[in-house]
């Protein structure tokens, strides 16, 4: 037999999945949450190979960050994704893998990109996982390209420090909330972590935690609006914590800002041991999901409008609201930019 | 029960799987839940394959109500589960199924009784869901088999009407509810129904809606005692309305009552179409489970009291406490008529 | 961003995963399998990409037939499988996928050999799953190339008309079987197909029917032996007939023949449609599996003979220890010519 030799190169990895009923909603999509999992899985590969290739303590890459990160066309069930992941930056103590994730249809053979990420990981050692050990650096192509990359550290540094502060309360809604109110839509769910949830030293895989803030997120939007909805972007996320084998997982999801087209939901994870309960319930990850609502033909519907109710409500709706403009803003300069 | 031994016939069928470390908790007890799913896969496929055995219109067998029902013993990952379920008695509409599980630990070749039910199954028309069919009758053993076979039936019936009149709210806990309250073991879950939750003809099977269940009752009674605990028994539960693909399902268990040994909770199970929304939320299924917490000995530990507020609460501390005296009653009965 | 353009070439293809608890057995080691399983993933994928590169009908790729394989070293939880998949000859009407399995420990950077795999697939029509359509032919590197792929091709072609012939029945064993007999290790399990061990005609994946197959054989071989048991090999595989979404699998495995360290079971696929019953039950598949014993540094074992009761036993162990002979033989002259 000649099957040629896999090329496994220290730095990059290629992976792909046949997508199936059960990755996707009842019209067909493949939820957003499905594909940040494998995004994750290529990226903790990716990562944990390299953060081995020296002597020294075995170790595991954990997830601490994924950037924003847009999803660009629908995936259907029947098609074969393709995730390519590569690091593309190192500092002593974390690494950057971005990933770019292709749908192909295999009857037609066409293409589309579907997402592009960028996400960062810490290597833990297997002896003590609140050890952090060192990366080996990895050569650039050019002195640019290794200071671009210097720069994304340090953007990400400040905003992983600066989220750290902020908290966000979750509320229970009023009983009997009115249609179209936040808590109407509000909702939670609970996730006892299992054994295939969790990587070699029984933490939980990052990408099952973004599927579950996914599958929270669209729920919120479905029953704020009853359509087809489909997941548009995600802020960037920080793993604040990290999460055990045996703890419970409370995910919860609500409407902050409604535009036209779109709705923003800000969606919390809490864990707590179930045997070790007097350490408490504490804030693992938290982000914000951009959801929109299809027609059947997959192009995007009006939104109705989010009744804002308190204070609270409404100083999320204008925070919402400016991530909005600023993320609209954004889009129009990258599209000046590449005419 | 005296299930007879394995003969594949149109009436009885055998099934077996090995428990995986995601069928179990963290200390290797397989779910109550895993066990009851497989149960009701063994009854579905058993009534639906009878009913289609004459001419007619093709059915499946949709699940109606499960009896009471105990775990003998606790089953553990590596164990081999053999599921045996057998057509006990026909009635114009309806079908009752005996189901036996062994547990084989197929190293020691030791085997274990570790569950018996009886689950009632309508046979629903493929071409209109809302349509029953009539169940072909099967022949009994004797005379006698067939009249308590009669009995179970009009017993079961009579249940099925009285508790479709009760149904209890579900109530939000307090803010900050105080260690061994009900509130504070409160806990809901959220699941958006997909298509390998589903039969042929897009409802969820009702092990699907068991197995969620027992999970929330699993994590509340963690909650309550902070220990390894096990499903001991479920009572009788009634499967009112289907859930349909594409359903939210908000699953809520909360304490009712405590003894010295055992926790009795509640669960209850709502669900919302996403896409029909108008038809609002419906109680689909209620239960109370009974669990007990062991040490690491698999030897049973005393519980902690539950602290009651309200008269609501008390109210169903008053109703748990008769059905756990009565459960009592009739295991000592029992015990002694096999003396 | 600077991530690589996927590689995706028309005639060949990467896939890999982390192996997860849920794929291994309670030691560790990853079961057959899921080997298979996703083996043969890699061989759908790449040639139904293959069928449907020149116009006319949308088309499948159909498994037919999996060539004699052998498991050449385990692979544990935690490790990445790289599969790779490349069509290597192509008829008329069907190609040769070959197929190898790396196992790669990200922490040591070790990698070997796991498995190589040739499969046979035959395109069947969208729009009529009963028409064979054209597979488009390949190109060779040399005519030499394209010769070896013909005598496989004509080898391959004989020997699956000969097993149409030859179907064997399946027996229950006697109540209360002997240790070590064949009846006391015979197995069943039952599963009810579902939407996700399906491909987008609603036939089940060849791989999802090889799963249950090893999943079964290694029940078997962990009766007969109480040890930790692993597939060291599975014999050519013929898919006879195509197993539809809503039939009930009927697996069944039982002992033929025993060596002093290796096992070979039988494995038959019996399907039955739940809804068509009177079409009855016929059979899907059938394979021979040899499974080893092995101890807690995966040394093998001596396994404990078998005690052979009646003619038929005894014809079918004569046959295996042909074949066991045989395959000694095939080992022996290929290390001879390799030095």
């Amino acid at each position: 037999m000649s099957v040629p030799q896999a090329r496994v190169e220290a730095s990059s990895l290629q992976l792909c999945r046949i997508m199936r009923p059960d990755d996707a909603n009842i019209v067909g999509n493949v939820h957003g949450g499905i594909i940040l999992k494998m995004i994750e899985e290529a990226g903790c590969i990716v990562g944990t190979r390299h953060c081995n290739t020296q002597n020294g303590d075995r170790c595991l890459a954990a997830l601490v960050r994924v950037e924003k990160t847009e999803f660009l066309s629908p995936v259907f069930i029947g098609e074969v994704a393709h995730v390519t992941a590569e690091i593309t930056y190192t500092s002593k103590h974390s690494l950057e893998v971005q990933v770019k994730v292709m749908a192909e249809n295999i009857l037609t053979g066409a293409k589309k990109l579907a997402n592009k990420a960028a996400l960062w990981y810490v290597p833990c050692s297997l002896q003590n996982v609140d050890k952090i050990t060192e990366v080996p650096p990895i050569k650039y192509a050019s002195a640019e390209q290794e200071e671009e990359g210097r720069k994304r550290y340090e953007a990400q540094k400040m905003e992983r420090l600066e989220t750290k502060a902020r908290i966000e309360e979750v509320v229970s809604p009023a009983p009997n909330p009115e249609q179209h109110t936040v808590g109407f839509s509000q909702s939670s769910l609970i996730h006892l972590v299992g054994p295939s949830d969790c990587t070699l030293h029984d933490y939980v895989h990052g990408g099952v935690t973004m599927k579950l803030m996914d599958e929270v997120a669209g729920i919120v939007a479905a029953r704020h609006c009853n359509t087809n909805v489909v997941t548009a972007s995600v802020d960037a996320i920080n793993f604040h914590r990290k999460i055990k084998k045996g703890c419970v997982v409370t995910v919860t999801g609500r409407l902050t800002f409604v535009s036209n087209k779109s709705m923003e939901i800000e969606v919390l994870v809490d864990a707590t041991s179930l045997v070790e309960a007097e350490k408490g319930k504490y804030r693992a990850v938290s982000a914000f999901f951009t959801f929109i609502s299809l027609d059947k033909d997959n192009k995007p519907l009006p939104v109705p409008p989010l009744k804002i109710d308190g204070e609270e409500e409404q100083r999320r709706f204008e925070e919402g609201k400016a991530r909005y403009l600023q993320n609209k803003a954004k889009r129009l300069a990258d599209k000046e930019r590449q005419q």
